[in-house]
């Protein structure tokens, strides 16, 4: 696989021309307006990977967005590697605070990418990453180098939840049969030195909703004599955090993992300042449980954030009223041993026991998933790391991510194999924000590394 | 006047075909989208006067939307009134939770009702209730029996705050001159039993801003290790009232005025069904501040109301986001002898001191009114007093209200006069929120019962 970085500096133009054409599509899976595009975007990457070399794509109904699968068998004694992607991106509201709209995607260099960064929408999140393994893929089939197996299955609700997703594999464990599974849907610590997560957090998304009186009231003549349902569901929501910002659900602790001291010291060895962390986000201080560093509150401690919060009149000008309702989105991020289902009975449960009587509430679980850890002493992780270690000339760091992808856990549950989480994003990528966007240079990096991953784990499983 | 109840009866369809006329341009001053339909009520209610027998009508342009003018001055030597009124209206959201459109104007029966009530946002406050001065003052004229000078001043910011109004008020004393102001802009307790309105609250009404990170972040990335602007909110707000639902800014109840018991026991007289006023509201159970009844929460003490709230995600499904900013309009509703401009201080103050140091606050002061109490000794209640025990058959209670006519105690600082407020509206009429209407019954009432007030209390002039 010599001449992968030729291959890589010969099609770059054409390698980005095509990513820019998938992020002009707004996949957006949260919201039903975009349902079409969302399907225009499956079959876009189904037609790509049967141009990268697939033997087999087929677009898989499902109860909700279609299941992109691919994959080019070329001896069954081989070993297996399934990919798995996302085709769905998140909403792109605030709208207004993007520099350039969300669907025309541009390239514009920043500081950290001098040599320019593709902005959209899911350049980063996840169609930039997932689209690097199908030029990984055509790389491997046009130098008829491809050393295993290879299976895709590209969804498109991870941003809601991946419902389906987990409807599919329970379905179709013999046709995903695999070895090991490949994601990038996460970062690395800096294009100097790269890092691969080992850990990720569970999650529990609820919605919820107080009601007050059964209309909206004129704050005059009712303000002081009825319970005003925002000021309620603050009071409820401030109640979740004691003062050191400990959460308060009972038993929402209980089976959370205490890291050894040991295991702490090895995290605090990660190159990281507080400082120039705060200077970027333009915070004067920053903020948390009491008793854990930032990259600890972060990564293996459970959290509880307001999402999003409405109610009342947020229109220009004043209005003197007394909502009947108010709204909040509420999302808690877990560790692993906490089981969301059972988080999430537990918030439903408390949330509504402290409650007044005199409004009623109602608690709409949305989604979750388990939190997971890779063991680095794995084949695939191994691989994965010696094939950083070549392209970056350092080796990368094993990193506890604060994010979910909560099928990874399902991964493990029902196809009985491990996931490695080749991730070439970075923090400043702005993924779930306004002005995402991806870096040239992480993009190509990505695609010359992945297949030096096939090459050594099919190696090490001789 | 003994023909007046005819008068009535035979121009009745008229009556209420040019109030609904009115009814349906939409004066929403609160959004400059309705800017052009503000000004052409404006010039609605110019021509109305006109044609009801003013001898001159005039828009005086302000700062703002313009006043409307008019005036007949029949004989310098007697008494002048000066009617109040504002022909501009609420916003009409939620729009989907009313019954019919809110500017298309039906008249439908209701319990309360039964021979109609005419639904349209601004039917009660204030078209409907300004718009009987004019037929009234129609009436007088054609029958020739109008004992005093009129004036009519109908402005387009109440509920906004006014702010024109005051600017003009300050400069046009002579023109406004006057022996007595009448406002209909209140409610009264039942169509069996009228009430006259003799204390207003004053307002404070502010908007906060608080800012986390510069930007929108992932939830999982960066959850547990910065503030979020929503759950810090939340905090700050729920922290503004004690366990006692006392409001826990210093100051704020120190010029208070704390009513005697025999005051409060005479209160207490107004009839008044607790399980009556939860049901309608479908509420469990009242809620407030400690050791004080509804009819007082409501009247003769200060609140503090969330009118609106906004932050992260409110769309449709998740996303997993911490916010950049949070938001929240805020209103104080305060009691004679608070000052607004210093409860306004007050609260901005405390806010802006109880922010953790991780997030920044703004907090907007938008406008705000003192509070009024109207003598029930004055030739002018007295007068009022009479014409609604004529026309209902019983003597109407003297009551305080819970809301704000920011406008009356300024009236009172710059023109040296009394405001009789002459409500024919009800509870339940709905006003500043979906479904406002105003009896058919109640609207011709006040018609009837107007020329009445001029003419006792031109005969208590003499």
């Amino acid at each position: 696989m010599e001449n992968i970085k030729q291959y890589v500096q010969e099609n770059k133009e054409r390698f980005l021309n095509e990513l820019i054409d998938l992020l002009k599509i707004p996949s957006v899976s949260a919201d039903s307006a975009y349902a079409q595009d969302v399907i225009d975007t499956a079959n876009a990457v189904k037609s790509s990977l049967e141009k990268a070399g697939c033997d087999f794509v087929e677009l898989c109904e499902t109860p909700g967005y279609p299941i992109v699968y691919g994959e080019k068998i070329i001896d069954p004694s081989l070993p297996t590697v399934l990919v798995y992607g996302h085709y769905d991106v998140q909403p792109a509201d605030p709208i207004e605070l993007w520099t350039s709209p969300p669907f025309e995607p541009v390239i514009k260099p920043t500081e950290i990418h001098p040599e320019g960064a593709i902005f959209a929408r899911g350049a980063c999140d996840d169609k930039g990453q997932m689209y690097m393994h199908v030029k990984a893929f055509e790389y491997m089939i046009a130098n008829n180098c491809l050393p295993c197996n290879v299976k895709f299955m590209i969804e498109g609700e991870e941003e809601v939840g991946s419902k389906s997703l987990g409807w599919f594999v329970e379905r179709n464990q013999e046709k995903l049969a695999n070895d090991v599974i490949l994601i990038s849907d996460t970062g690395m610590i800096s294009n100097q030195q790269p890092s691969i997560t080992t850990g990720l957090r569970g999650l529990s998304y609820v919605e919820v909703e107080v009601t007050g009186p059964n209309r909206d009231l004129h704050s005059g003549l009712y303000g002081g004599a009825v319970a005003n349902p925002i000021n309620v569901l603050t009071k409820m929501i401030a109640s979740l955090h004691d003062e050191n910002n400990h959460i308060t659900i009972p038993g929402f602790y209980d089976k959370v993992e205490e890291l050894s001291a040991e295991e702490r010291a090895q995290m605090a060895q990660r190159p990281f300042n507080q400082d120039n962390y705060n200077k970027a986000l333009d915070i004067a201080e920053e903020f948390g449980e009491k008793g854990y560093t930032t990259n600890e509150r972060n990564s293996i401690r459970p959290t509880l954030d307001v999402n999003g919060i409405w109610g009342g009149y947020t229109g220009e000008g004043a209005k003197t009223v007394i909502a009947s309702k108010a709204y909040a989105k509420i999302s808690m991020r877990l560790v692993p041993n906490q089981n969301w289902e059972e988080i999430t009975e537990l918030f439903q449960k408390h949330f509504e026991s402290i409650a007044p009587k005199a409004v009623k509430v109602l608690v709409k679980p949305h989604h979750g998933g388990q939190g997971y850890v890779t063991p680095i002493d794995s084949v695939g992780y191994q691989a994965a790391a010696k094939a950083y270690t070549e392209t970056f000339g350092v080796a990368p760091i094993p990193v506890r991510s604060g994010g979910s992808i909560p099928i990874v856990a399902l991964f493990e549950q029902e196809l009985k194999s491990k996931t490695i989480m080749m991730g070439f994003g970075l923090d400043s990528d702005a993924i779930h924000s306004p002005n995402e966007h991806f870096g040239v240079f992480n993009y190509l990096k990505g695609i010359e590394t992945i297949p030096l991953f096939y090459k050594y784990f099919a190696e090490m499983n001789k």
